[in-house]
């Protein structure tokens, strides 16, 4: 399809789908003149997902560029691929070596991770930035003293296995990689919100169940 | 216990302290001389909880005084307590009117609250800003091309009524009703990156065991 038919079915319009090939957010389309391209069913997906990146996600372009491009690396294995790209998003806040919760926070997540058997994040480490995260999240509740048990963390944590069962049968749907690790993305990015609120509506639920209004 | 004492034993600078007082985010202590005031583990908790919201979630110190303010609102029932201080949290976009989207995502969102049977939620509707943030994002969604159906987002709410049954276990460890609004409250704000980052690594796991790395 040419630009203007991109431009339509994405509901972009043309100066913007422009700024995003310019910035290499989008592939260039094939040639097929000296001043037309023509574009795929590829492009209308990559296009959708940079917008939710940009416009949802609110990342910076260098951010959405450098996810992209992890999406786009064929070399990797389907984990690596997918990890490298979720790993480029935005993420918690970094643990702070200098608090002395720190340490208590990290020996806390090494525990819960054995507990759990999740061997892939406790021989990943602290290499991934979402394991990094959940240490400084961790410190921080402790250092405001709400402390909060391994036991209880471990529910909860068995509860989020269950959600990304569900979220890797969802992509079990697409066909190919790419999309796959698209979707990935768009996920991570699109349903936290979603997820939150839906906690946050099943905790009225659930207390007014028990406690009436 | 003394201003000094409050401030040491809560690590919060005492000039801080004093602010949180001026701002009536912490309620003024007992008088017991023209220059001295007497302070309570009340006090402790409320700082923690001060902190939690200005320093985690990041709330402009107006919100986070009408959060407390409800927090202390003993006139209202358990569930309608918890919901204002919790409604008066940040939390999503609100949906957009002009958008041809809304319409869809609001009937699939009353649609999923049928089948989940989560009559508070339907009862209330869009007057809480959760059911309204709800509505966004899914419009969000539907907009940009990555639909979700509502089997798949009742399984997710399910799971996320299990959370919340958790939630609701812990807070019942707390003695007083003040004290479970107030750890409600810091749930909510704390609790959600930690949530996050459980699900980011639960999916890694989970890609990690059916595909390998």
């Amino acid at each position: 399809m040419r630009l203007s038919e991109l431009s339509e079915r994405s509901g972009v319009p043309v100066a913007t789908v422009k700024y995003y090939l310019r910035e290499r957010l989008l592939p260039a389309g094939t040639r097929i003149s000296a001043t037309q391209a023509d574009y795929d069913e590829g492009h209308l997906r990559r296009l959708r997902l940079v917008r939710a990146l940009l416009q949802v996600g609110r990342l910076p372009v260098a951010t959405a560029r450098e996810v992209l491009a992890h999406i786009d690396d064929e070399s990797l294995g389907r984990t690596i691929r997918l990890g490298a790209a979720l790993w480029a998003l935005p993420h918690g806040p970094e643990p702070d070596e200098d608090a002395p919760e720190t340490a208590t926070a990290r020996a806390e997540v090494a525990r819960l991770l054995s507990e759990l058997g999740w061997t892939t994040a406790l021989e990943l480490g602290e290499l991934s930035p979402v394991h990094r995260s959940l240490v400084a999240s961790l410190a921080t509740l402790i250092r405001l003293g709400y402390p909060c048990d391994v036991t209880y963390l471990a529910q909860q944590a068995r509860l989020m296995r269950e959600v990304a069962v569900q979220d890797l049968d969802a992509l079990e749907l697409f066909s190919t990689e790419a999309e796959r690790v698209e979707a990935a993305v768009a996920s991570a990015v699109l349903y936290e919100p979603l997820l939150a609120s839906l906690r946050r509506l099943a905790q009225a639920e659930e207390s007014a169940e028990r406690y009436g209004l």
